[in-house]
């Protein structure tokens, strides 16, 4: 909510699809934002909501949404905020047409993710960097703003507390990406059943360069790319919901087992009063088989660790789990239109 | 066939394990040997095979071996090679009493694997460790001879070429391993459907400690370990056959992506004349999205690579795949009595 | 709750299975009962719940039951009523030595379910019918009560209204029946992955006699088993929860397709203030592809119907599904447990 | 062969798919048939087949198939033969075409199954309906041969010997069909990992239809269809290749277990010498989990049938399985091309 009490409309691009969809059940009872519009392809506008999507959520379409009749993915829409869950292929445009338009573009797409006026938001880590925003002078007061890639949300969360401690060197990360990360229709089942694809196009680079950004330090309007050199592998699993990721991280200091639990437990948000950042940020599990994707992928915004060990050069090894559609993109970037609405820029 | 024409007698250990059944699978019709006698756990003994069996193959069990009876496992049965699927809590007392009774025993077992007397055999990398057996000292004339870890076959052998030419220093590898790597009845569905369990219990120091072995350099009868270090993080996933690495390497000298490939693709076993052993030991896919399990399991004892890229610290990242029961279990003990048949120690 | 506004004292026999696991979900917050003991098989006594179960759920282990040390499974332990998940190998000597104690028993169990003196209950269909404790004659004031196979839950409940207004005369059923029916750790992966099994111990039999029972007429306290024909066949699949069963059913007078959605959809409990029954028992869905496993699970103890169209012979085929282990096993137990208080059996 | 000894030139309508991919699997070393074009859908024209396929078969491409241009699905390109994977949206008119312009067009898809003048063929079944052709009167030679649905061809198979000693009155089936009948994408795998989809467009029609043609008697150039009813329910489960059926089948005369089971195991061709069938058409099996998908698939041409046992009504209840692609698809349109040629028609 804003100072006025009533709930700021917020419209949404790209409705129809996986990260649409995930938007409309993290919405159904936000206390801030109302979803007034929906908008998707050409093909669908003027058609019912309820009528046209491939509903693919667990739990039923939220009734209220079944009669929203489809808009074009044109600015004029009703709403304040724009989330996008849109491809790649269009976003880039279509993001900065709202923008130019008035509307504060929550993007969930990488086309404006490496602009060196956009920031690249995981709002407990780097805040700070929406400040970057200012440098976007669409006159129409609008603005863009990313989340990362769904695979490097919880890298990073994972390791902020340790680079603050201890400086991060150097990460070898593999995933094991689940399908909903493809979106829909996405990878076809003749695909993966029994099988999997160690292959994810421009997933690596986006891995291998966005946690430079966001762990990089913002001053003076400028952000300086943390210098940590990340190689990643990425793989394609048989799982619905849920990336794990094996990694093995070099540290600059010396810490111990204990001390790096401990700093992953007490990781909290140095912004406060974000409704959709949940109360522990990083959950580390002592069982000797966590994080598993089906075991801990209900904890929704809150990244899960386990299996910390040393590894070979004074390195440390550990494993990573956080649902991608949930931390990874729609929840991740409801996240940062509220962090928008505390720093007071709408 | 040794020389006198005649095949040799053999008997298989653990035979109605997953293990078990893939050595009946491929030895079926094999030109050398000739199963001649099925041992199993004591509740089996004085069972047909094909009732008391549990039969896990794709393909059915050959009718041949329907109606043998099944014996303990005690030396006295027939064989002269013992090829040995046990588990590894009991494997090591048995292997031993059938080594001391003349038996040549064929083990796939961890149990000796480290022993400094017994040779952890790859033939195609290191058949020279056979050499080691004389240091057994069994009276009887038997010996035991190990093949490695599932996981370590297949990155031992795409190693082994790179080392030959520019020496490995150190590996990165997480592995996404088969569920019949697990036996029988191994991972439960509940477990693993729509899931990744990221742990196997003593994998990861298996796969760090046993390449070692294999690519040390034997001479005066000692084997002096490869000094390699090796990071490894193991994941169970829900594919039935094939296990994917993914790896990074460092490399003490300089080479070229197309130099290691041609590496991979010449490379040749330096003892000839095993039939199990395939003129191509290692191919490289140039297909961005190969290896994966349920393409390329099929070529059995032919590792498969694929996606060889530059890394971080002048390092090459890429991905293997290996048949986990083939190449990685029962193919490979078969391939290591192939080789005492080929260096007449029978 | 009693009269006396306190929770009733419950204990869980089998604790540590999946039905036993599913009861501590399902009560963790339930009014009524407040579970005082766990127990489990010999080997478990002693220990801490939390240290010994293998938890398989998809939300974590309810704190509060971590440190329960496990009893033995027999009487004497803390608790009124015993809610039973034992397996059918052990349930009939344990349930009765229960009963004989004092102890309403609550089973999931075959044992008891055929017994002429023991009800059979789906509380919504046949509650009437749990007037025959009476017959038990426990001195001890204790009693048995059991609940269906996890198939037949789902099927009775959907016959029901059908068989209220037109009689049904034959059923022909076909069961694709999910991974959590068989247990932990029940069906292996090697077995059912990119496979189906079709055959279920015991399964067809359960389906094609217990019905007959539960709708069967009560009066002078002997049951008068329904006389419809049913015929069964049971398939597993790989499908972590939810049980589809694929329906042909003849009825005796003539409906319209309206008319039995409408029964469906109307459908009332006659036993009111069950708290885990759901005011929507039956619900039948218009889309042409469902009810599915994953999409309609989650109603928990609502049976989804879809897909009613006409079949060969008059007959009506459709398609009905429920979550085997809510609505077919622990929450059904439960819900025979509300009743026995709403009826003023303790 | 024809009588030249020379191979016979086709070619192949729809390549690229799925059928199409089967094809040219089965196609490689056939003696009599050879392969001389490919076709495809207007975008892929011109290009390699190598470099435009998404090959899906677990065996790779065969090589001598790599580069082979493609040509558009229009009469005119080699071949004397026309074999179609062509979906249904496109094969209408495409197929009309070939045989307008001399083509023997083997179809594999829905199309012109149920015309009057065209056969709809399981060689071993019907072969006598291929006379039908004679009333095509297309003035170039041609003519259009099809055969029945994936889940068809298998289910007649079984009920013909059964109906030829019993005749069939009535079967109630319900299919658990594999994810490659689909074709390619086919079904997203968000749709049907941990899931089973109820319903399979207007493939319960074509079930409750087609049998009646082939399995009815041919005289005077017309086929009286069988008077079989037939009621289907068809499921879409999460299985690569392999189509299950349960069947309850009504005979008109009385018949033992045992006989039911030799009319299938003894069940011969009437017609011989066709190269793509087997010896054993149908194979019995007395495991009483059998058939499964996974472990009787590779029998390939040959379906699976187990489970037979009484049901209500003095029906029969059993369950089958058969390839889908191979026995269902690509495989029963090449033997009915053999048939064409063993019959004299080229």
């Amino acid at each position: 909510m804003n100072n006025t009490g009533k709930k700021i409309p917020v419209c949404i691009l790209g409705a129809t699809g996986m990260v649409g969809q995930k938007f409309l059940e993290l919405l159904e009872n936000h206390p801030q934002f109302e979803v007034v519009a929906l908008a998707a392809s050409e093909k669908s506008t003027g058609k019912k909501y309820g009528e046209i999507v491939n509903w693919q959520q667990d739990l039923p379409l939220p009734s209220k949404y079944a009669n929203f009749v489809l808009h074009e993915c044109k600015s004029g829409i009703p709403g304040k905020i724009a989330f996008s869950g849109l491809d790649s292929s269009v976003a880039g445009e279509i993001e900065t047409d709202f923008a130019e338009n008035g509307y504060i573009v929550i993007s969930n797409s990488k086309n404006h993710r490496m602009n060196g006026h956009v920031p690249l938001l995981v709002p407990e880590v780097n805040h700070e960097h929406l400040e970057l925003v200012k440098k976007q002078n669409f006159s129409s007061g609008g603005m863009i703003i990313t989340n990362p890639n769904c695979s490097v949300v919880g890298l990073t969360m994972a390791l902020k507390p340790l680079n603050d401690l201890w400086n991060v060197e150097s990460v070898d990360v593999v995933t094991l990406q689940a399908l909903s990360g493809a979106g829909y229709p996405g990878v076809p089942s003749m695909e993966i059943v029994d099988n999997i694809i160690p292959y994810i196009s421009g997933e690596e680079e986006k891995i291998e360069t966005e946690p430079g950004k966001i762990l990089g330090t913002f001053s003076n309007g400028i952000i300086d790319f943390h210098s940590m050199k990340i190689n990643a592998q990425c793989n394609r699993v048989c799982v619905l919901n849920g990336h794990l990721e094996c990694m093995t991280v070099k540290l600059s200091k010396k810490a111990t087992s204990s001390e790096i639990i401990a700093a992953w437990n007490n990781f909290r948000s140095p912004v406060t009063g974000l409704i959709s950042s949940p109360p522990q940020l990083l959950q580390y599990f002592y069982e000797s088989n966590y994080p598993q994707p089906r075991k801990q992928r209900h904890l929704g915004m809150t990244v899960s660790i386990g299996r910390l060990q040393e590894a070979t050069f004074g390195r440390w090894k550990f494993v990573i789990l956080s649902h991608n559609t949930v931390r990874g993109a729609a929840g991740g970037a409801i996240l940062n239109a509220e962090l928008v609405v505390r720093q007071g820029y709408l």
